[in-house]
């Protein structure tokens, strides 16, 4: 299931940028799998990486190059996520890189590896390696190369997910493209499972770095789907310094639009396509002392079960979503001050149901397939908007049968 | 569903208490859903509440009550929570407390008010008043009313809970008796919805708080289905103070010992009933720096949607429970540490798979109905035990259909 239509937009081409895949069998046959995405000598590249504590040899391994070289090469295969495998793994991950290199003539260090997959069983290498001169050939510019290899990253995604913005910064044109996958183990902690976004424009890595950190903020680290964080999720950007200039304060804010643009709607695709989602729910948490408080509030009542499947049944049971803030994490919290609207409809007030409530009013927009949820603390001036979805019998389904 | 069977025990009588049920159909025609609890003059009686700062009505009511007069009233409803109903919904809770004081010639204060079932509708106050004197006509102190008392206090639970505990001090027996409820939105912060444990020892006021508290912390504090704290927990203990006296060190090591495994069999009930559940899991977390930090682990690992739905499927996908492990909110954690058992099966060791693990075995383990995993931080010496269930197909049927 997932929810509305996300069709893949059509990708402008980027100077110097090229994609290629190729069916290396990692875990089924005649399926895309591996995944090559070049970038032109003199890019900038940054990354933001999974916080889990048990980070996946791949991460460990790009986030080791990252710090040393700029990369040409992002390698990503699907299928298997190469953690939890100890030293093994990241000696696999390494060969990965070096096998890469000597097929693109650059340094192992400019290649960076990236899995996704089950969790625990030791990369296939020999098939990988194996496919690697196929998606090298493959490489191509084009919208198509960027669709194919959105396809390419997936696991149990069920569409390509790709977002594009263009933004004008002293009459010169600039362009952003992205692509991401995720569908389950979705509460990222700092970047989700994958994102590869690339720009042409012309910028200094401190500020591309701090740039993704804040976009990333808004956009992937305020989503989730089961409160699971991957360990294997990593958000990359990269600059391919080929066009446009980005240096001062205005120039940077017209970016970093673009850039949040591209950033939340692939964050989004993510929600509307999460294992088994029949919703997608927005939470706006107004009114707190601090973002920090207004994310608490936010994902305690995303990640609630009771919250979600009554989403899944369009139950106007606001019962649950009453109690689930107010399980929220919040010192001295006053719920007499707490407002909660469903869409156009308020729900709680005074500490308890809205005087004007109606059944029949919080069951119209329960029912919807896009459903906002906003809770006014009465506490402060910061907020935080969080993405989530329901919880379906095909969650359960996906998820029990996932390995078989 | 439910695991395994739990027939409900033979209850000794305790002098001076009596439970009575009535079918006051304040939800459904033609089931017990009011339970009256008949304590001594003399008794002490303490309790421990939810820390939902949504808390319901009833339990603001109790709260009130018992820190004012020792209670010889305890009056649960099942079928309406009387919680979110603000100002209306406290003055219903009182009025409960003064129906049932009139009917008994005793004050209003002595009285404490429960109920559970659906949050935010209000209560059917003629309905409940109506069916008091029923109840209050039933009274009676065998083994039947505690089985029927456990029954009225029902919600989407599919069996009744009790359990009794017998020991022996100063060559004198004393009893406990228990009855709890308990199905979905349990994560109970501080004790569940809901406990009412009685015994026939003599015992000062703080010391059975003290021994409340300590014994509900290893016990009803240490379960959870669905992460979901409710807003009417509340476990309440009372001692008649006609038996033994519990004062030294002994006695008091004696009566604890009882009142542990009576709280933490009512505790496991819980979870063995939980909505939907096919799979009882102990989850032992040990070698943490501070139990706070084993709990952190233990309930990271227990509120894992895929780890849930893992153990639905008795699918050995270890690499979940490691990556749940891995966001658990532990500072500086040294992944090549840890070390996790499904069973007698060793899953993780030196940051991976372990060397001598097999499919066979770990799936052999999983397809039990009751599970340990064990996880070793090798980080301390502290140690934290928490039990919970699975995520099935039911809890989310349940769920989506709790109140169609």
């Amino acid at each position: 299931m997932a929810v509305g239509h996300c069709p893949f937009p059509q990708m402008p081409p980027l100077e110097g940028v090229r994609l290629g895949c190729a069916m290396a069998g990692i875990k089924k046959p005649q399926r895309r799998d591996l995944v090559v995405i070049e970038l032109p000598e003199g890019a900038t590249t940054v990354g933001v990486f999974t916080q889990n504590a048990f980070c996946a040899a791949p991460v460990i391994a790009a986030k080791t190059h990252l710090e040393s070289t700029a990369s040409r090469y992002w390698v990503i295969n699907t299928g298997n996520a190469n953690a939890g495998t100890g030293e093994a793994g990241l000696t696999d991950a390494y060969r990965t890189c070096q096998a890469m290199a000597e097929q693109a003539g650059v340094v192992s260090k400019a290649v960076l590896p990236f899995s996704t997959g089950v969790i625990g069983e030791p990369l296939p290498m020999e098939r990988l390696l194996a496919g690697l001169p196929d998606a090298f050939a493959a490489l191509d510019g084009s919208s198509q190369a960027w669709e194919a290899a959105g396809q390419g990253i997936l696991t149990t995604d069920t569409r390509a997910k790709g977002a594009t913005a263009t933004g004008i910064i002293d009459g010169q044109a600039f362009h952003i493209n992205g692509i991401t996958k995720g569908s389950g183990m979705i509460k990222p902690n700092m970047a989700t499972m994958l994102g590869f976004v690339v720009s042409d424009v012309t910028i200094e890595k401190s500020l591309l770095a701090r740039l993704l950190r804040e976009t990333v903020d808004l956009s992937f680290n305020a989503i989730t789907v089961d409160s699971d964080t991957s360990t294997n999720d990593a958000c990359m950007l990269a600059a391919t310094n080929t066009g446009v200039r980005i240096e001062t304060d205005e120039q940077v804010a017209t970016f970093k639009a673009a850039l949040q643009e591209v950033m939340t709607s692939l964050a989004q695709m993510i929600i509307r396509d999460g294992e088994g989602a029949t919703k997608f729910v927005t939470l706006e948490v107004v009114g707190a002392k601090s973002r920090c408080e207004a994310l608490d509030v936010a994902f305690t009542v995303a990640h609630s079960p009771l919250v979600k499947t009554a989403l899944y049944a369009s139950d106007a049971n606001w019962g649950r979503i009453l109690a689930a803030v107010g399980r929220a994490p919040i010192e001295r919290f006053d719920v007499s001050r707490v407002v909660i609207d469903l869409g156009d409809v308020r729900l709680v007030e005074n500490g308890g149901r809205a005087a004007g409530y109606s059944e029949a009013a919080g069951s119209r927009v329960m029912g919807e397939e896009e459903i906002t949820i906003r809770i006014d603390l009465g506490r402060g001036e910061a907020r935080a908007t969080v993405w989530t979805s329901d919880l379906s019998h095909d969650y359960v389904s996906i998820n029990a049968d996932y390995r078989s």
